[in-house]
């Protein structure tokens, strides 16, 4: 079966070639005039500035981590040299992968934004599209790729060289949304803080517009747009795609499955590459308005799922012969992939400008600024309802079919299987959903060049109309990304369970064994679970409120400089004088770097901590507690932002005359709803994404020391080890 | 062991004749003049009013649920009448108990604000303190006694008459937390949409003060001050009493526990309510400042915390002998205690002007309203924390001690039994607690009339200056009323758990039978159990998104009024003419009572539905993610509100001049956080706290049903019974 492996290596490798050319393509065509090229290269420099130092901080605590790792895996494994090299080898490989996906990202939408304004200028609307697709599908072809050439390649290596080839796996896991987790919340930081300082002393204090070349922190607003928009969605959507595969893999390899259940992931996700690049050239020629470029956009993600679904098919029953195991772990599949369109869906109903929530924000703000905040924070409320409902009905429908007609040694395990495999299906869309994501930002940031630039106003017409259609596809890729997060660390949560267990029990106990024991000490009964249950809400909720106050904090660092380049530049606001927009730059990339590493590093020291002292019962009810949390909170936080931001737009846009359009008092309420969304939107609630995953890959990684540490401490305490409480007063003093 | 149920049912009733004499002595006071008599008749005309309708729009309601708990338990109890009996007239006496607590508290309040407000001009403010305390204690002590005298009759009854007591005693903890809800949702939105509506129309488009007589929606905000924080909080806390106690005791009968474990209950919250009428005692006398009330205040809980432990260790050595089970009783009883006192601690740090958070609120409000909003909402999430970790320390902690050192039949249940003790100890601070909040909204109110019946401004100075502290202790009563609620779901969750297991297993399985499959089959692994747990998330965010919702509806509603009353009553600005309060008074009792009906029947239609359709492990999830979600959300939404209410206040009071007092910029976005903060902290925040216990207690009375439908259905399905389609389409279409 390893030549499925093979297969997704090559198709893998064939993406990129294409993403190459594609991205050769791109970046052949017109950058546009002098000052274009000069502005681009700020933000291009900028981005790169932010990427490397922060990719520089992050080294040596990766560093000093991928020790950690590899001391556990030595202990773990008695001493294996063979799997501690494995490990960190995986750990490397899944961070760096990581890295990739946000640096190519970054580097070709920052190239991109010059170009597509040039060619809306030429060619208007279809112009701008044919080059902002192109650039956004470079994005998601790289980054579903390198997933699945990592993963194939880790997978045929160490299949030949160990038995414990799924344990030397899941550090992959772990280093891929750890790196997220840091880009995503640095990233996020950066780009709502720069967002906000400009606009406050810009539009606020000074009067001058958006996008004002006068302003010192313009650049570091357009900076912030592609690490946080290009950069952190890549790093996220890219390291869910690893989670899910190698959690699936590793599931495989712990049960014990048969090589034809254990090479589906592989089939899943190259299936669904292959239909991406397919889908991708339906998007080509003329285009005559917004609305034919948005089915052209819609045409293109059903060709996909359609030709992934046939292809999973034809696979499946090539795979399992003409079985029931078959029929199930296709509907899971499929199920999987409806998931994903569902989601679009409903995130598009709660924050496009067309559908009734954003309406009535909007009609709130001409009453006031509370209603505002109230009524959008409501909806976004709302808006988790929907997905919660179809994401649990997938959960359980899965694992029916699963434990119905699944044929493997245990029900529960086929019952696993089934919901791993609709998870795998809900992942393998990330190719084309990333595509259709990130001719967003490209599109926004030629809006923005434009502007600073000061293109004649045609070019801006274009952009915008794009942009518009590039903001719902934003909104509704974070929905997807934060209920791949949601599946994928289901999945991971069974693993982990399934893992500790077998090393708290006597070596070679069956699985069967081990999973009715994961079984019956997991009762949500048992105190410590609750405790521990109660401990991730507290992970969630700490860790929400520490990224909110990050943004404000490094805002005001940001107006302060902005406001000093105003006092001490003479002749800067009449535009005689050139802004230090490096300065800006330096400053907001300083801050978010001082801002990101203890958010992140509460993420990975709070499980291991509470494995090691308090047990892994607590630990699962941890994990437990911060998907339940996070899960929902992300959603609210995403779209409760997004609908705020286009209930702006609403306004601005003078959809509803009555409401006042742009400078009204209604907008002016409007925009309070908008700025407290930003942080909500951007940095808070996608961050929350990598957060329940590198919780949960931790804890993986960490499994054999917490058992042993388990074993070691708790022998004596019978079921229940909370009793010790100086552990107790160590686990409060640390929170 | 009857014995101690007859000395809590004599020392309810001596309590409750306390009360009596203390509302005489209230009433007696001077109610001032005719001006003030007539405004304080209109409040009090108006909240009796509101809850007269309330009570007969929730009648019908509670008669069909009433109906339904007797077929529940003629099932339940194969056609035994007497059970049937039974289950109503406790469902009956819990639900009247919380409309009675509501009422009295109400009916004192109510008269009492003129008193104090004559009292302040009399004798300033140690004459305003005396009087806002004394009515303020009333409500305390009867809501405590009532508590204690309904279980105590109940239980001497039912364990007299039938075996099945434990049971029959569950629906007065249905009943309670129906009403609870029904009060606190209902009042919720009333306060909150008469507070915004008339500030909407009366501070932001004409232009008058607060308060002022002018405006036609004033009496309608002062009722809304009664219906919400007196009669609100009076049925929450009453109720959160009446279900740990009635939880622990269905436990004690469930596990058949010897006797003086079951009456334990009694010992605790009989002791409490004795030392609380002691502690009352301090605040007396003459009174300089407002430093020097609140040093009496805290003493006066110190005084009653301490009592009550002392009387509870000699009670405990009574009844226990001096045995580790007597230790373990006594510490986690007094762990409970500490918790409530550290809650009060923690939510005061987060509330109160003095302390960083409010400060940090302040400050941002020099920047824009959406760092007001960002700011607060940031430490609204830090709030829950410490909280959290406070309850899941004493979660643990008392279920090791019981586990260790209670000797009960099987050292499970001593662990459970540990947590119960704690839990009720938490409750039993419930009357003094009580009386510190209740004499906030009498001296606010009192504020209130001062200001409509133009008295002199010294009158205002001394009932601000209690306003001040009573606006404190409301809120930090809030944070206890939370904490309270979370404990108390948690005992009762474990009831549930017990007793469906106990339906589902062969008649006469043994309780370690019984504890132990319960603990085997509730598996956070299960699916099911996820898929409910999901379910209980969606729960908390459609209740919360909806009575957001509903606020902002209801206010537009009184909004339209007002304006229609400006507008067609000539000379009403001037002061002229009359508005015609009774008739805005009359339109915001409408909406509210359209709106709460909904919300409150999807907290006790979901779980009965969800048990009944997807198997009682789903529902298990679901109460599991219910109070998961709940409980920190509830912390979130109160304190935040709390936060930003008393950031605008320390504003106005000008404690930091360059922020620019009232009417400055600042203000006006501190403003802005304070009307986002209104329906977070009094409508939606408390609400979630009956919701999480009438989804506990719906689930206990409905056990047998849930248990009989689970055999019925899923016999066939083995240990997961999801596998049915058509009940998950159900349940989508539900919801």
């Amino acid at each position: 079966m390893l030549v499925l492996a093979f297969i997704s290596l090559i198709i893998g490798i064939g993406a990129i070639i294409y993403g190459g050319f594609t991205a050769r393509w791109v970046l052949k065509q017109d950058p546009g005039n002098d000052k274009m090229k000069e502005i681009s290269g700020l933000i291009a420099d900028g981005a790169r500035a932010f990427l490397g130092r922060e990719y520089r901080t992050i080294f040596p605590v990766g560093a000093l981590l991928a020790a950690l790792v590899g001391l556990a895996y030595y202990i773990g494994f008695h001493g294996s040299f063979l799997m501690t090299f494995l490990a960190i080898i995986s750990f490397a490989l899944g961070a760096l992968g990581s890295g990739l996906a946000g640096y190519i990202g970054m580097y070709v939408t920052t190239r991109s934004a010059s170009r597509t304004a040039s060619a809306a200028g030429r060619n208007g609307l279809g112009g701008a599209l044919s080059i902002s697709y192109r650039a956004g599908s470079v994005m998601g072809t790289m980054l579903a790729s390198t997933a699945i050439i990592i993963i194939s390649i880790l997978f045929i290596i160490y299949t030949a060289i160990t038995a414990f080839w799924g344990e030397a796996l899941i550090p992959a896991a772990f280093g891929a949304s750890l790196m997220s987790l840091f880009i995503r919340v640095a990233g996020g930081i950066f780009t709502k803080a720069a967002d906000w300082g400009s606009d406050i002393v810009g539009k606020v204090e000074a009067g001058i517009p958006e996008d004002d070349p006068r302003n010192p922190g313009v650049i570091a607003d357009n900076v912030g747009d592609n690490v946080g928009d290009v950069a952190g969605m890549a790093s996220d959507v890219y390291e869910s795609l690893i989670v899910v595969m190698t959690g699936m893999l590793f599931l495989a390899a712990v049960f014990r499955v048969p090589d034809n259940f254990t090479v589906f992931p592989f089939l899943a996700s190259s299936s669904a590459l292959l239909s991406a690049l397919a889908g991708m050239q339906f998007v080509r020629g003329k285009v005559k308005g917004a609305s034919e470029a948005l089915k052209k956009l819609n045409l293109s993600l059903y060709v996909a799922t359609i030709l992934t679904a046939a292809l999973v098919a034809i696979g499946s029953v090539a795979l399992f012969g003409p079985s029931s195991s078959a029929i199930a772990m296709i509907i899971s599949d499929i199920l999987g992939m409806l998931t994903a369109i569902a989601v679009l869906h409903i995130t598009e109903y709660y924050t496009h400008y067309t559908h009734l929530p954003v309406k009535s924000i909007a009609r709130q703000s001409t009453v006031s600024a509370s209603n505002v905040i109230v009524t959008g924070y409501s909806y976004g409320l709302a808006s988790a309802v929907p997905v919660l409902l179809v994401v649990a009905t997938v959960l359980g429908s899965s694992f029916a079919l699963g434990y119905r007609l699944i044929n493997l040694s245990s029900p529960l395990m086929s019952g696993i299987y089934g919901t791993a495999a609709a998870s795998v299906g809900l992942l393998s869309m990330a190719g084309i959903v990333i595509t259709l994501d990130s001719f967003g930002p490209v599109s926004d940031n030629a809006s923005g060049l434009a502007e600073m630039a000061e293109l004649p106003p045609n070019v801006r017409e274009s952009t915008d109309a794009l942009d518009a259609i590039g903001n719902t596809t934003k909104a509704t890729t974070k929905g997807y990304a934060i209920a791949s997060a949601g599946l994928a660390a289901l999945v991971l949560f069974i693993g982990f369970v399934y893992e500790v267990v077998e090393r708290v029990l006597p070596p070679g106990s069956s699985p069967s064994l081990i999973l009715y024991t994961a079984f019956t000490r997991t009762s949500v009964m048992s105190p410590d679970l609750l405790m521990g249950a109660f401990l991730g809400a507290v992970l969630v909720y700490l860790f929400s409120s520490r990224t909110l106050s990050s943004v404000s904090k490094t805002a005001m660092e940001l107006v302060q400089e902005i406001r000093r380049q105003f006092h001490e530049i003479p002749g800067i606001l009449e535009g005689k004088s050139k802004p230090d927009y490096s300065k800006a730059v330096d400053i907001v990339t300083r801050h978010a770097l001082n801002e990101f590493m203890l958010p992140g590093l509460l993420a990975v020291i709070a499980p291991v901590l509470i494995g090691l002292l308090l047990g892994w019962v607590t630990l699962v009810g941890m994990i437990l507690g911060t998907i339940l949390l996070g899960f929902p909170r992300a959603l609210l936080m995403a779209n409760s932002g997004g609908a705020w931001d286009n209930a702006k737009k609403y306004i601005e846009a003078n959809y509803e005359p009555s409401l006042g359009g742009k400078g009204s008092d209604a907008h002016k309420n409007a925009v309070v709803g908008d700025v407290v969304g930003d942080p909500f939107k951007d940095t808070t609630g996608p961050s929350l994404n990598p957060l329940i995953k590198v919780v949960n890959t931790v804890s993986v990684v960490f499994a054999a020391a917490i058992a042993i540490s388990d074993i070691l401490l708790h022998t004596q305490a019978g079921l229940f080890p909370i009793s010790n409480f100086i552990h107790l007063a160590f686990v409060i003093l640390f929170a």
